[in-house]
């Protein structure tokens, strides 16, 4: 096909003093006006309400549990309930929630809203949304708004925001095989996440190295693939415990089991489930990817995955795809009379594909749809099984999206954000400038582009340099996914706003590096 | 001159799996013999011991207070003293230290012997060394050596050990301007810097950013000059506190005050120190470097120099020199005067030459040796002034480094150690493949270069990720300045020994970040 344009995206940004003052949260907000009148709020007299169902036995466990972090959020050392005075109505400053669904039960999806409406105003403030995922955005946006003066006293001006998401899928990838990371490194990511309003924790569990998930299953897979069976997997009450923290911060977590490549450590606690790899007609002892002749592979996938889908709540399943190695099948003269047979010539790419598509099936069967990396779309000629492809290669990524969205695929875009390079050359700005549909394409096709990831693989990283690394440049990807292309165009702009949000990051214990000469108010003390 | 060839220097390294064992101590010893006898070592009975003068009142606080930490570190979480039993002798494992000069009352110096000798035999150790300084490096060494089986008891094999570094000089430089870094984090990088057996932390104190400096003598530098006069300075209490730690880990404090350029913060507190750039004949409202034509300026300098002689007890001073910029020089008026009145020209250098060596002698009446940074010497006709010179520019600087030794002065290497840049292109492989010595030279010419410096400047670097930025890449550094040349020549031997020591590194609680794939029987946990 032909070259794509890339359309100009970025407003002139010559005179960025001139721009009229904008607000310090982050993502910026899709409609804010604000007023230098201002309101003072003390910790005594604050206290966050919401309407209750007619049955007051139902509260919303997960507004209860927003209403404490909060609080110790905007006033540090605070605990809420202890530090509130009993107060007449009008002395008090009141946070008041009303949601259009009242509905706390579930988890967050693809689908769920997360507008909202925040107003304060004559000493009170309002903040309306139509799900519960919406008000907790609403609060991390009402967190920021509130400031100290010098004297330490805590203020907020009169403002209304009206704010909704430019993306509904604003994902990040964790690596947990190429380096395990204890469940607090992930749980202090969530919680990072959710200041900078992502919504997708994509938990890559399991590759080459390692294979920490514990199935209750197939025990053997981590006894065997983990780092160590006991001190590096995540037990069942492991998983639970992430998902539920992160449903709590309105985050899904999708879980990625990455096959038929990336799967070495799989092998070592799954007998015959990888390909036997050949040199000069024997066995040599090394193995391939997974076997997909076999009968067996496919029960145990199915098992696996009927397991996963039923440990993992959300609809979405992440199967890989990606950088599968022919020479290991190419060298096995079984899987070659299966190719023989199935009359794929000499063209792995079609097993991969019979091996794929059988995997898709299971997951349908199982009612979640999958997604795959965009290695499994370039290869394969049969694009109708397939659901949500995430493009991931670098060099002209736009083009490949593209030409996923004209196949009526819809794309998670993740090659301008691969974070594991450090550096200079690789700073904030690098990842603040990318604007995923600067494509030439219809409105429907640019609708299918339903978010992007900011994607942290492990061969570097650990729960050493996790946050520093991923902190605040993610941040700067989460304003591209989050807001308006037009008024967030401007790096100068961005970087005063970039830099107080991330002393906020600091204030919050999130170790987020600095991303220039400079000094935070409370520095990030190392203990 | 000719361009020097550089020396092949690097023994072939094709089958380094045929090297003999090599003992996992980082940075290698000079001379190990091992053994595979083993001695169980049980923290109820270890006990360390050494010879006090006949006076008993007299002991050695530096060594007391080293057992104490060195215990902890060979049975984490348990106390010297209050979990050693009352045995008899034969039952207990003593460490045994002998030193030939039995003082602990000073400072270590450049001269400093870090000799020592280690034997580990029938159930009994000694340590002998000529002085304390030496004792610690080996009491490193000894905490090195002990090992855990599966079942969590302690070993130690019988060894032989003789060790002395190669050069005097193993410096590590914080930046404390471009961002302030708080006290424990200084301390915590001292501690790995014991470790790792460095022995000079150079602390760029002040800078253009910010002069965090609190000077009894002008206290209007820090109360003006900080990022915050009260959060981001370091007292006098403070400063004491990071000299008497570092002395503690035998770990000298080298204070630079880097001038005349640099010094933008300096003139916040102290008018009439910098030079009032012009624009079309009239002052611009902006400052240039210190004006070197004032009377003034070289009795503030020497008052400053006077207390920073007396607050930091090292006999050398870092008085910076370093990128001097002459354009704001050459836009004053008066600067032009004084510059024709000195028959100077238009040769802005010799200025600066003038200025540096009214510094430098003020230094010497404080009995202290002046170190420089490479542009003193490079700039400067007369150098017979200087004293030592620390290389830092990119490109040939081995050709630096033998013009200065040339010249008959003594050099510190930093050029290669600039580990600010992070990143797979800078992993520590680039550090570990750097031989100071390697150019054409004399044995004399070869003895005048006394060491080598990581320098971490502060652009990007503040508490969030001085760690993991610095840790395991210096030690990649520390072991070619302590180690023999020909031992420690082979990256695929050094890497699974740096990947254990990494692992030691983060048992003792230092954020030191992955070399590649893989896992450390304990993790770092993120708190």
């Amino acid at each position: 096909g032909a070259r794509i344009i890339i359309l100009p995206r970025f407003v002139s940004c010559v005179n960025p003093e001139s721009y009229p003052e904008s607000t310090s949260v982050w993502p910026l907000p899709q409609i804010v006006i604000l007023s230098s009148e201002r309101y003072q709020l003390k910790p005594q007299s604050f206290s966050f309400g919401y309407r209750r169902y007619l049955d007051t036995k139902h509260s919303c466990s997960v507004l209860d549990a927003a209403f404490k972090r909060y609080f110790s959020i905007l006033f540090p050392g605070y605990t809420y309930g202890n530090d509130t005075l009993q107060l007449s109505e009008n002395e008090v400053f009141t946070l008041t929630i009303s949601l259009d669904r009242h509905d706390c039960e579930g988890y967050p999806n693809q689908d769920s809203s997360e507008r909202y409406k925040l107003n304060v105003f004559a000493g009170q403030a309002s903040l309306n949304a139509e799900t519960v995922w919406g008000s907790l955005r609403g609060l991390e946006t009402f967190s920021q708004l509130v400031y100290q003066d010098d004297f330490g006293s805590y203020y907020i001006n009169k403002t209304e925001i009206e704010d909704y998401p430019q993306f509904n899928y604003r994902g990040i990838l964790l690596d947990t095989s190429r380096h395990y990371l204890p469940v607090q490194a992930i749980l202090k990511t969530l919680d990072a996440m959710a200041y900078s309003k992502f919504n997708v924790f994509h938990w890559h569990l399991v590759d080459d190295p390692s294979f920490p998930y514990q199935s209750h299953k197939f025990p053997d897979l981590s006894n065997k693939g983990a780092f160590h069976p006991v001190t590096h997997i995540y037990t069942q009450s492991d998983v639970r415990r992430v998902i539920s923290y992160a449903r709590m911060r309105g985050i899904r977590v999708l879980p990625e089991f990455d096959s038929p490549g990336h799967t070495k450590s799989w092998g070592k606690g799954q007998s015959e489930l990888l390909t036997p790899c050949y040199r000069g007609g024997t066995p040599s002892g090394t193995f391939g990817p997974v076997n997909p002749t076999l009968p067996s592979t496919y029960q145990f996938m199915a098992s696996l995955l009927k397991e996963v889908a039923s440990v993992f709540p959300d609809p979405y399943i992440h199967l890989g795809g990606d950088e599968v190695d022919f020479s290991c099948w190419r060298s096995n003269p079984y899987i070659r009379a299966f190719m023989h047979k199935m009359g794929f010539g000499l063209d792995f790419s079609k097993l991969e594909a019979f091996y794929i598509e059988k995997i898709v099936n299971i997951t349908s069967v199982l009612r979640k749809t999958s997604i795959v990396w965009q290695d499994v779309f370039d290869y394969h000629e049969r694009r109708k099984f397939l659901s949500v492809v995430e493009v991931w290669k670098q060099g002209c990524y736009l083009c490949e999206v593209r030409r996923v969205v004209k196949a009526g695929l819809r794309v998670i875009l993740a090659s301008p954000w691969y974070l594991d390079q450090p550096g200079p050359t690789h700073n904030w700005a690098r990842y603040y400038n990318v604007w995923p549909l600067a494509f030439k394409g219809t409105e429907k096709q640019k609708s299918l582009v339903i978010g992007g990831e900011v994607c942290l693989w492990g061969e570097y990283i650990d729960a050493t340099n996790l946050s520093p690394r991923l902190w605040p440049r993610a941040s700067a990807a989460a304003e591209r996914l989050w807001s308006n292309e037009r008024q967030t165009s401007c790096v100068e702009r961005a970087f005063p706003r970039l830099q107080e949000f991330r002393c906020k990051l600091l204030r919050r214990g999130i170790q987020a590096e600095p991303l220039y000469v400079g000094h935070c108010k409370h520095e990030y003390q190392s203990v």
